[in-house]
Formats: C-alpha cells, sequence, structure tokens
C-alpha cells in the first residue's frame, strides 16, 4: 500500500513571484536531490541533519539552473511521513519548469492532485478526516470556514469519534467473546453499561448530524434570492450589500438578464445573494428567459428578498404587490420571504405608514443611502443558529461525513431496538459490526482506493 | 543607511495554493515572530540555531491561525543579511492575510516592492549589479535570459568591473600622489603600464558596450513587423509561427485591425511578432487607423516580414507587390526585409519559378502545411549574432549600465588622450576619478536614494 516512487510538484502558486517552492518526497527524495545540488557550503546533502536548510546551486552537469535554498527531512519527519526536500527556488515560471523537469529526468513523477497529502494519511500522519480538512483550510475564506477546517485538521472530529467506536469496539468483542460460550448463557458485556453507551453515543451523533446544517451553511454559504419587478433596484441592493459595484446598476428597466452570484461575509458566514431578472409578463425572449430563471434561483435559495420599489406603489399596484407575494409564499410556503421597500428615501411619512399597515413585517431600505442595509444583513444572520460555532463545538461541513454519520445512527438505533427487545447477542453483533464499519469511514480506518481517489482529486496539485 | 525596521511580505505568488511563504526580515524579526509562534517539540523559537525548520502553530493569544513550518535565518546569514524568519503556511489567502495582518499589528511593515533584495544590497550580500540581477532572473523566460541573469547574478559582470575599477583606482591614487610632489617632478605612476591598463580598460568597455545589442534583444525580444495586404494569411502565418490559436483567422478581408504582439523563442531568443492591418487604400475608417499603424509599427520593429498570397498574384497585381516593397525599402532602407510568398501549396511548378524569378530572394511558404516555416525561423534568427552568448561571455542587458559604460568609455578616451598628450596629472586624475564614478555607479559602490528607488520599484513585493 505504501507508495515506492518518489513525486515532485510545485507547492506555490502557479505563476511567477519572489520565490517558488518545489517539493518532492518519496523514499528516494533525498538521493535524487543530492547530486543535483551544489552546497555553498561544500558539504553533501544526504549527509545534513533532518529540519535543516542550505544555501547552494541546483546544477544540471555543468549548467547552474538556479540559486536555492534546500530545505530537509529526513526518515519519517515531514509531512508525507518520507524523506522529502523543499527547493525554494528564484520565483520565474522557467526556472520553476526547469528544475521540476531536471527532477523528473532523474527519476522523479510528476504528482497528482493531493497526492502528498494522500501519502501522508497512507503513512498514518493524518486520518481520513483530518487529510480532508486540509483541502477545507485551503478552501477556506471565512472566519467560521477556517475555524472548523482548523479543528478538524489538528484532529478535533476524529478523536471525538474514534473514541466512541473505541468504546463500541470494546463491546462488540464482549458480546462476540459471549457468542463462544452461547451454551453457557454468559453475559461478558454489562448490559446497563452497554445501554449508557448507546445513549451517549445516539446523541452525539444526533449532535453531529444536527450541525451539518450549519456546517454545510458555513462551507457553501447561504443562497439568498433577489427577485421583484424590473427596475426596482435589485441591483443597487445587492452593490450596497456587496459594498461594491459588481452588478450592472442602469435605470434602464430589465437590465438585468443574467443571474449575478457574489459572496459575501456577514459576521463570518457568507452570504451568495442572487440577482434575478424581474418577475413580469414581458414579450422579450431573453428577459422571459429570465423570467424562467427567477423561480429556479427561488428553488435553490434557501431565503428569499423580494424587493419593491416604494416609490412607484400606487393603490392599484399594491394589490398586484399583495397577490404576487401570496402567489410565492403560496408556492414556496416553507421559504423564508422578506419584504424589501427599497427607494424609501423619496417617501414622505404618511406613506411609509401606509405601507406598513398594508404590508406585513415589510423592511424599510433604502439602497442609495444606505438606510436598513445593516438591519437587513442582520435579519439575513438569524437564519443561522451560530451558537454551536461560538461554543467550539465540533461541526460536520463535509457531505461523506454526514452521509457516514446517518448511517451509523440508523445502525446505532437497531442495536437500540435490539437491547429494548432482547434480541439475540449474535443478531445485535451484526448491526455493532455495522456501525463500526460507519465510524471507520470517516477517519478512514475503512477505506477503498476508489473511495481516496475521489476524496484526492479535489486536492490541489502540490498538496 | 542600514534600516532598523522589521518587514514582511507574501514571498510566494498571489493566490491560492498548496502553500505559501511569508517572509519576516529585520533586526525583530525573531522577537517579534517568537511569541506568535507554539512550537509543537515545545522549543521556544528565538533559542534555535540558525538555518532550521520548525512544525508548530501560529496563534494570536489563544486562536490558532495556522499549523506552519518556521525556517529561522540568525544574524546576518539571511538573503537580506537581517535576521530573517520565513513561515510556510497552508496557501489560502484568507490564511494568508490573517497571518500577515497579525505580524503588522505585532510591529512589522509592509515590505516595499524590492525591499528584501534592497536590504541585500544595502547590508553588503550583494552588489547593485547582482541586485538587478536578481529581478531580470526572476523575469527571465527564455534559456538565454535566465544564462545572462545567472551569471550577473553570480557576479560575473560585477568581478570584470570591479578588478578594472580597482588597477584604476590604484593608478588613480599613484597620479594624485604624484600632484602632492609636484615641484619634485616624479612619476610614481609606470606611464608605460598605465597605458597597457587603459588599453585593457577601452578593449573590455567596447566589448561590453558591444554586447548590449545581443543583450537587449536577448531581455526584450527582436520586434518583427508582419505586414501586407489583407487576407493573405498573416494571422495563420503567425499561428504557425506560434503553434497556437492567438490571432483570429478569418476569411473575411480585414480583419485583423488591432496589432497582436505575442511572443515565441526560436533557439532561446524571443522573437516579438506584430500583426498589423492590411496596407491598402480604404474608406473604412477602423482600417484606416489600422494602416497607421501599420507604418508605426514598420518603425518599431527591427525586422520586417512581407507577406503576399502567391495564389492571389495576376501580373498585375505583381507589378503593385514590387512597387510596394520599393515604398518599404525607399522609407526604410535599413530595416531588413523578408519577402514572404504564402499559400504556395496552391501554386503550379512554373508559377512558383516564374514567382522567384520575378521578386529576389523571394521565401516561399505555406502556413497551413507549414511548409517553410522553420526556414522563415532560421533566417530569423540569423539577425542575431548569438556568439557571445555561445561563448559564455559576459552580456550587458541593462540600459543603466549600458548608459554608465558608454560615460566610462568616454571619459577612459579622454584619459588616453590625456597621456598621448602628455596632459598634466592634475587634469589626468579628474578624468580618472569620472571613470571611476560610472564604474562605481554599476556596482553601487555610487548611488543615490533617488536611484535605488528607481532600481528597486520594478521589482515584485516580497523579493
Amino acid at each position: 500500500m505504501i507508495p515506492q516512487d518518489t513525486i515532485v510538484a510545485l507547492a506555490t502558486p502557479s505563476g511567477a513571484g519572489a520565490i517558488a517552492v518545489i517539493r518532492v518526497s518519496g523514499k528516494d527524495a533525498i538521493a535524487i536531490c543530492s547530486p543535483l545540488f551544489r552546497s555553498v557550503s561544500g558539504k553533501e546533502l544526504d549527509k545534513q541533519k533532518s529540519h535543516t536548510i542550505h544555501l547552494g546551486h541546483i546544477v544540471d552537469g555543468e549548467r547552474v539552473l538556479d540559486e536555492v535554498l534546500i530545505s530537509i527531512f529526513k526518515g519519517n519527519n515531514s509531512y508525507t511521513g518520507e524523506p522529502t526536500i523543499e527547493i525554494s527556488c528564484h520565483g520565474s515560471i522557467y526556472i520553476q519548469q526547469e528544475i521540476i523537469q531536471l527532477l523528473l529526468r532523474k527519476g522523479c513523477r510528476m504528482a497528482d492532485a493531493g497526492e502528498f497529502t494522500l501519502r501522508a494519511f497512507l503513512n498514518g500522519k493524518l486520518d481520513l478526516s483530518q487529510a480532508e480538512a486540509v483541502a477545507d483550510l485551503i478552501a477556506s475564506d471565512s472566519e467560521a470556514s477556517h475555524q472548523i477546517a482548523m479543528q478538524q485538521m489538528r484532529g478535533g472530529f476524529s478523536n471525538e469519534i474514534k473514541m466512541l467506536r473505541d468504546e463500541l469496539l470494546n463491546f462488540a468483542s464482549l458480546i462476540e467473546l459471549e457468542l463462544d460460550f452461547a451454551e453457557e448463557d454468559v453475559e461478558f458485556a454489562d448490559r446497563t453499561q452497554f445501554k449508557e453507551l448507546i445513549n451517549r453515543i445516539t446523541k452525539v451523533l444526533k449532535r453531529l448530524i444536527d450541525s451539518f446544517a450549519v456546517g454545510n451553511v458555513i462551507k457553501n454559504g447561504i443562497p439568498v434570492a433577489i427577485v421583484g419587478e424590473p427596475n426596482v433596484g435589485k441591483s443597487t441592493l445587492l452593490n450596497a450589500l456587496l459594498n461594491e459595484e459588481r452588478a450592472i446598476v442602469s435605470d434602464i428597466a430589465g437590465t438585468t438578464r443574467d443571474t449575478i452570484e457574489d459572496e459575501i461575509n456577514i459576521g463570518g458566514i457568507g452570504f451568495r445573494f442572487i440577482d434575478t431578472a424581474g418577475i413580469r409578463d414581458t414579450k422579450d425572449i431573453v428577459e422571459s428567459i429570465g423570467i424562467q430563471k427567477t423561480f429556479e434561483k427561488i428553488e435553490q435559495a434557501q431565503v428569499v428578498i423580494y424587493l419593491v420599489d416604494s416609490s412607484q406603489l400606487t393603490a392599484n399596484s399594491l394589490q398586484v404587490l399583495k397577490t404576487e407575494i401570496g402567489k410565492i409564499k403560496n408556492k414556496y410556503p416553507q421559504k423564508p420571504l422578506i419584504i424589501v421597500a427599497n427607494k424609501t428615501d423619496k417617501l414622505q411619512q404618511d406613506q411609509i405608514d401606509h405601507l406598513t399597515l398594508e404590508i406585513e413585517n415589510i423592511h424599510l431600505l433604502s439602497a442609495k443611502t444606505g438606510l436598513g442595509v445593516e438591519e437587513l444583513q442582520n435579519k439575513l444572520l438569524e437564519f443561522v443558529n451560530t451558537g454551536a460555532l461560538r461554543n467550539n463545538e465540533t461541526i460536520v461541513t463535509n457531505t461523506r461525513h454526514y452521509d457516514a454519520l446517518l448511517k451509523a445512527l440508523e445502525e446505532i438505533q437497531k442495536v437500540q431496538y435490539g437491547l429494548d427487545t432482547g434480541l439475540s447477542g449474535d443478531l445485535m453483533a451484526i448491526d455493532i459490526r455495522q456501525a463500526l464499519y460507519h465510524f471507520g469511514e470517516i477517519t478512514g480506518e475503512i477505506s477503498s482506493d476508489d473511495l481516496l481517489g475521489n476524496i484526492f482529486a479535489n486536492f490541489c496539485i502540490g498538496k
């Protein structure tokens, strides 16, 4: 299972910069790099201590490719758990390519995406959920997603799962032992203690499964659809929420034909705002496609903002608005809907009073002056339960873990039922083994090449 | 002059990657980083040896920002010649920003462009021409430009200049000493040896100045204008030379309105091909602007390729072509002009014979089939004298050095004249000092804040 070849890849972002780092890992990493490195001190690379840095030149025969710093990691004292060399070279693309090509000629193989982390997993440096957290950490773009990935990478989640699995494994062994003495009708596994454990596991699993709702939101953001008649200021609102000019703002009705997606962080949570074409009957084909998309976007959104231009509201259009709101509420009864009256800066006080009376819970706002924008952001934040985040609890963000936890819970509930109904040990043992299997899937005690392939294919090259 | 503050910058290219390296340099670098680093081994950073690597976490109070590797360079044993810390962190943009912001809060200052290399210069780690070569090295994108930058960075050029300067300085001192004993009419400086030195210096300066022609070409590439009637296959030729689809290829006459520039490497030399709009009378305003540009581009180009569609040539258009060629030769008599007959795949042998008879040195080509493309590349290469490159001689690529060398030569020639005409020592001493000044400008013995500002402003941040 442990790979025998030596891999190489650029570990820093592609493109030119001050420096670049090329990573070489594998049992021959030092043997391959040593003859290509002419140390300034004259010392040979393979005679150096682990975790030391050496100045010198990368040479290809007589040709000097670059002046570099080489970091050396010996034995299993590296990220991958294999001998590793990191070459810190000048950041020109030409030099990066020349050095990598030289290493390929000298016996290295180009690393696949995530292969360094895969090796770390195969060499026991990380369990599978920690390895997955590495990719999450690199992808994290908010404090919340960063915090969860860090916690998972440092083993918080794995430890919780492993401890439960060990306890369960212990009981499984005792119950399986009873089967060997079936004729003697002994109970090695204390049923009261076992019930207590199953209760505890059920509680933890339920908490972890519940945490996925917020975990998923933190990882992927909350999609919010902004809909309404054309020219009510959707793009302007989007810009006010984004604080920059992303959407095309124009006074020509129906300007926004493409849906524009963008994400902002409110209180550490990502909200993806989806601006859509206006809802209205139209003969314009392009516009019609936009309206079709509007309904699709409402479908995809977790929260809907219905935006109206309060300065354009007549008695008649107010009735139309009420009908429209009714339609959406009817079609999507479960979907949180915020009715936002924009351009309230243009209204008189009596007009505002009338509006708040006519439409329940209407949110007054002026995207132009910024009035009510922050309150709207706070309202959006209420849709996220950030309690778990604040309390530093383990939060599940990974669909694969979520699925495994659901399956584990199902098996644990079967065990529970077995205990309650006095099911025979041999049948219960099967359910326990199944639960153990799903626990093991998370941390990687149970894994297949296919699964590993899928997980690490999502990594970047060089990690 | 030596700076007292501690600077920080991202040293790897911006964007997300597997890892990123943040560089901290200055007398307080280790003192600032030490309390922010919690080593896995429990050892304190400031107690570690130079050139060692340490695994641990960057912490901001209780908050863990990332698991990192820290490289430590103590005393003046670093690139900058100051205590330096390099933090190798996970490559998310969020993490990069959080760590840099933490360091800024703890007393670091954001580094200016090239400031690490400026410090290396100020701390005597590099002379000025070596420092400039660092930027050239990072910008190098061909074997030739890389080779020259490497040679210059390793001091090849500086050493040559410094040795001449030292010898000249020695004579200057002797001649100035003579002035103190003016009444005794002694000659400390052996005039024969001095003449020999001035001869030698003149030779070296002339060689270096001459090398700039090829140096400039290697650094900046040779601009080649491709001109001709519309629809003769300019874009197709460009693509054949580039081996990819860069220009818009179309059968509609006059498609190429913008000039498209692209560079390819032929034999390690960069050629910048400039495709221009066709030369013809037209009432189309956009097209007219294109033609105006054509003449501008010929002006800028070092070589001109005149491309004709051989399959469309009539007796009449052949005469027009001859007139056109005459016009260009007349207007730009010094500019090398290659007449290329494209689409020769469509010709009969007798047509080819006729063409080669009518137009001297016409180059037969089919951009479509690739016939004659390589020969054209070889023809282009003949315009570059690559002898110096092959012989590994010092090549000047930097305009600043070229200017200083020209000025130094001017002063040396005055000295030469002084020697020949028996000029008095005090006057000759002035010319020698001037020559020494210009030598010193190259290596940075003579520099001003303005000059340094100009040079390092062209560097990237983090170098």
